[in-house]
C-alpha cells in the first residue's frame, strides 16, 4: 500500500507556499498589494489616535534586475498612535499575529496583510526589513527577519533613540522584487481612490523617478472612530459561546447574557433562558456541552431580538464622501445616499452610495465603478463583486434614462464590523442578500435623481432650442409683416423675446450666427 | 494615547473567524464544500494507491432547525489507502496538518478542507466526529473535536477492532448545520461533474429523503498517478533555496544543484555557479545569505533551463474525458484536444479542453462550461476564472458558425502541481498568461473541429433539401412531359432519382407529404 507521509506547517509558511490567495500573484500584483497593505495599515493606525493622517510613501530603485522586474526599497511612514517596542517583533513578523481580531471595524481584516507583505519581500530578496515606531516615547529601531518555518521573528538588530519632539508614527522600510511599470496605473489609481474615501488624509506618493503624487486633505473634519463593540447574538455560535463562558466573570447566567451581549435586557435573557430550560441563577461555568448548543440554538429560534447596534460603525458620512468625490472627478451631477443600518448573521453595515455624472468623467462604454469598503478601495476582481451584480442585474439603467457610453461614475461604500469579502486579497464582497438589497435600494436612490437632472436638462435643452428659433424668426417676421403693411417702421419684438427668455446675450449670438450664413450663401 | 491590544491567534481559530475564505460563506453553500472536501480526499486517497474509487455519501436528517436550515448526518465513505492510527487524529484535526504539501499533483491544495468541514460542524452542532480507517491491518475508530485555540486534537475515544476482509479506507462520520434545499441542485451538479472528469470512479450519493444517485464507473481504466517531482529551478526563491540547502546530504554544491532540482545537469550546474562566482566544490552549508541571494538571481536570468519536466501529472486524457463527456452530456458532436505540456514561473501543466455539441445538450443562451482542475470540477465563480476570460474575449464564436443560443457545452481540464487558484474555496483559476495561451489555442481547435462539423451538417442539410425537391418535382415533370408528348406511359424516374441520391424512403415520405398537402388543398 503507498505510504503517505504527513508534516505540520506553519501559518507563516502556508501563506508562503499560497501567496495567490493574499493577492500576491504576480510582481506587479505584489506591490500594489504591498503598498495598499502598509497604507491601511497606518491609516488605521491614525484613526485610532484620531489623528489627521499624514502617510508618504517612497518607492526607490535598489538593484538591477529582469527587464521589468527589478529589485526595489519601499518605505511607508505614518504619524499614526505607533507600536510599543515590545510588540514590535511579534505584530511585523508572525503571521496571525495583530490588533485586528477584535469586534471593531478596521480596514484590516485578516491581520495578515503587514507581515505578508514584508514576507514577500524577504523571499524575494532575502533581505531583513526595518521598522522604526514610536507611541511618542522613546523610538524604537528593529531590524527584522521571519522565521517561515517557525512563524516567529528573527531580532537581528534593535537601537532605542530619544524623542524630544514626541513624535509619534511608524516608518517601515524594506526590499522586494517587484514590478513598478506594470503596476504603476493600478498604484496611482490606489492613491486617487483612497483619497476619494478618506478626504482627510494627506497622501504622498514618491515614484522610483523621483516624481511626487501629492493628495492633500481636503478637508480637516475627522469622522467618528470605530468604536468597540459587544457581540450581537444572533452571529454567536457554540464555539464563540463557549468561550464567552470561559471567560465572564459574572455568576448568574442572566447576568452573563445581559453583560455579554448587545441587545439584551434582562427580559429577553430570562425569556431566552425559559426557552432553553436554562435556570438564570446558574454559573456560566457549569454548563454542559448539551446546554450551550441548546443554548445557541434556542438564541437563533427566538427571533424577537432588535438588529445589530449601528454605532460602533464608523461611515465616510455624506458630506465627506461629497466632499472626497468633488475634489477627484469633479462631477457636473452629484447625488450621495447614505443608507440606515443594516445587518446580516448578527453583523451591522451601513450602505454608503453615490452617482456622479458629466463633468470631467469621460464617457465610457461600461459604467465607471469606484468600490470602497470599510474605507479602502477595492481595485480588482470588479465582476465578482456583488456591487457588479446590482449595477449590471438589479439597476435598469435605460429606465432612468442613462444611455450606454454616458459619463457616469458609480460610487459604493460598504462599513461593517465584519466585510464579507471572498478572497483574503480584499478585492470582492460576496453577495449576502442583505448587503445587495441595501446596495440596490441605494443606487436606484441615485439613479432617480440622476434621471430627474436628466431630465431638466433635456427640457432645458428643448427650452433653449425655441428661444433660438424665436430668436431667428421673430425679427424677420416682423420685418416682413411691416414690409407687408407698408409701414417703414419695424416693430421692435425685443421686449416680447425677453418676455419669451430670450436674453440680449442669445440674440447677439443668433445674429452673429445669420450674418455668418449670409456670408456663406453669398461667397457660393 | 490609544491603547492597542495585541493577540496572536491559531490556525484554526483564524478560519474559525474568516471560514468565508474557505467557501463556507452560508449554510447552502457550505453543504456543499464540506461534501466536496471530503469526497475530493477520497478520490485523492484511492488515487494514491491506484485503486478504483468507490465512494459513498449518505445525508440524513437528524434534528430541527429553523425552515431549510438544519441538522443533518453527513458521512462519506471511500475504499482508499486510509490513514494510520497515529495520523488520524492530527490529520482530521489540526489545520496545516496534511499530506498535500509535497511536490505533488492533488485535488486537495491547502491542507485545509477536510478538517475546515468537520471544524464548521463542530461549530454549528457542538458534537463530536468519528472517523473509522484503516490501511488493510486493523481497523481504527476514533472520536474527535477540534481545539480551536489551540489547533489540536481532542481525542474523546479510541476503538480498535480486527480486519479479518483486510479492508482498507476510511468512513467520516459528523453532524453540521446546513441548508441541504437550496445547495442540492450544486451538490448534484458537483457529483455528475466529477463523474465526467473521473470515468472510472463510481460514485453513490444518498440523499435525505432516501434517493439514491449512483454513478457508476464508466470505464475500469485508471489514469497513471501523481508522481513526487523535484522542483524546477525557476520556481525557486530565497527562502525555499535556503531549506534546500539547510537539509541536503551532498557535500558539493555541484552535487546538491544537479540532485535538488529537476532539468539541472553538471553541465549547467557548471555554468550557473559561475555566474553566481561559486566554487563548485564548497559545501552547501557554507553559503552567506549574500551568496544564496545571489544564486537564486543568476538562475533567474540564467535562461537555459529546459522546461519542467511533465511526467509527475496526470491528466485525464482524451480517451477518459471522451468517455466520461459521453456518459453524461450524450452530445451529437464531441472534439477532444490534450496540449502538449507547459509551465508558468517553475510549476509545469497541461490543459485539456473539449467542445460538445447537441445531443442531449439543450440550447442555451450562454455557452454551458465544465471547468475541471486536477480532475475536481469548479461549479462557482465562473465568471472570474480564467475559462471565462478566454471564452468570452479570446474565442470569436461567430468565425466558427456558432450562433447565440446554440447547444453547446465547453469542458476544460488544467491539471498541475500548482493550481493557480484566486481563492481557498478553490472555485476560480487566475489569469496566468501562460494558461491563458494554452486555454485559446485548444478551445480554438476544438471550435475549428465544430466548425467543419457544422459545415458539413449544413451541406448535408442543403443536399437533402436538393435531393427532396427532385423527388417531388421530378415525377411530376415526367408526368406532365408524357401528357404533352400524348404518351400513356409516363417514364420511370426512379432509376435517375436514386442515381442523384433519392432512396425510396425519401421518395415514400415525399408523396405522403403531398397527399397531405393535397387533402388541406381540398378542405378549404
Amino acid at each position: 500500500m503507498a505510504e503517505v507521509k504527513f508534516e505540520k506547517i506553519s501559518p507563516a509558511d502556508f501563506f508562503y507556499r499560497n501567496r495567490d490567495i493574499a493577492g500576491f500573484t504576480n510582481p506587479s500584483r505584489s506591490l500594489y498589494t504591498s503598498i495598499r497593505e502598509l497604507v491601511e495599515n497606518s491609516l488605521d493606525a491614525c484613526e485610532a489616535g484620531r489623528i489627521l493622517p499624514d502617510i508618504t510613501v517612497e518607492l526607490r530603485e535598489e538593484g538591477e534586475g529582469s527587464e521589468d522586474v527589478k529589485i526595489y526599497r519601499l518605505s511607508v511612514e505614518d504619524n499614526g498612535i505607533g507600536v510599543k517596542a515590545e510588540y514590535i517583533p511579534s505584530a511585523f513578523a508572525t503571521v496571525f499575529y495583530g490588533s485586528k481580531y477584535g469586534f471593531r471595524q478596521t480596514r484590516g481584516t485578516f491581520g495578515l496583510g503587514g507581515t505578508m507583505a514584508l514576507l514577500y519581500g524577504q523571499i524575494t530578496t532575502n533581505r531583513p526589513f526595518t521598522v522604526i515606531s514610536s507611541t511618542g516615547g522613546e523610538i524604537n529601531k528593529f531590524t527584522l527577519m521571519i522565521d517561515i518555518v517557525e512563524n516567529k521573528p528573527i531580532i537581528m538588530e534593535h537601537e532605542v533613540f530619544k524623542n524630544p519632539d514626541k513624535w509619534h508614527g511608524t516608518i517601515i522600510t524594506y526590499y522586494l522584487e517587484v514590478d513598478y511599470s506594470n503596476s504603476k496605473g493600478k498604484i496611482i489609481e490606489y492613491f486617487r481612490n483612497t483619497a476619494i474615501a478618506n478626504p482627510y488624509a494627506s497622501l504622498t506618493f514618491i515614484d522610483p523617478k523621483g516624481r511626487l503624487y501629492y493628495y492633500p486633505r481636503s478637508t480637516s473634519k475627522t469622522p467618528e472612530p470605530p468604536k468597540d463593540a459587544l457581540p450581537h447574538p444572533i452571529g454567536v455560535d457554540v464555539e464563540m459561546m463557549r468561550r464567552l463562558l470561559s471567560v465572564t466573570s459574572c455568576r448568574t447566567l442572566l447576568s452573563f447574557l445581559v453583560t455579554s451581549f448587545q441587545r439584551v435586557g434582562e427580559k429577553t435573557a430570562r425569556e431566552v433562558l425559559k426557552m432553553a430550560n436554562l435556570d438564570p441563577e446558574m454559573s456560566p461555568r457549569e454548563l454542559t456541552h448539551e446546554q450551550i448548543t441548546e443554548l445557541v440554538e434556542v438564541i437563533k429560534r427566538y427571533g424577537k431580538f432588535r438588529a445589530p447596534d449601528p454605532t460602533p460603525l464608523s461611515p465616510i458620512g455624506k458630506e465627506l464622501l461629497e466632499t472626497g468625490i468633488k475634489a477627484i472627478l469633479s462631477p457636473e451631477f452629484l447625488h450621495v445616499v447614505q443608507r440606515p443600518p443594516a445587518s446580516y448573521s448578527g453583523f451591522p453595515f451601513i450602505v454608503e452610495a453615490a452617482i456622479a455624472y458629466g463633468g470631467a468623467i469621460p464617457p465610457s462604454e461600461n459604467t465607471q465603478v469606484y468600490r470602497f469598503a470599510n474605507k479602502i478601495p477595492l481595485l480588482y476582481d470588479e465582476r465578482a463583486d456583488v456591487v457588479w451584480k446590482v449595477i449590471s442585474e438589479r439597476v435598469n439603467w435605460s429606465n432612468y434614462n442613462v444611455q450606454k457610453g454616458a459619463p457616469i461614475a458609480v460610487i459604493t461604500h460598504i462599513c461593517s464590523l465584519k466585510v464579507p469579502y471572498k478572497t483574503v486579497g480584499k478585492e470582492a464582497i460576496a453577495d449576502r442578500p442583505e448587503i445587495e438589497r441595501e446596495l440596490t435600494i441605494a443606487i436606484r436612490e441615485c439613479a432617480r435623481e440622476l434621471k430627474r437632472y436628466l431630465i431638466n436638462l433635456e427640457k432645458r435643452a428643448t427650452t433653449l432650442k425655441r428661444i433660438n428659433i424665436y430668436a431667428k424668426y421673430l425679427p424677420k417676421i416682423a420685418k416682413f409683416s411691416a414690409t407687408l403693411a407698408n409701414r417703414k417702421e419695424v416693430p421692435d419684438v425685443r421686449k416680447l423675446l425677453r418676455r419669451m427668455g430670450v436674453t440680449d446675450d442669445i440674440l447677439e449670438k443668433v445674429k452673429l450666427e445669420e450674418q455668418e450664413n449670409l456670408e456663406k450663401l453669398y461667397q457660393i
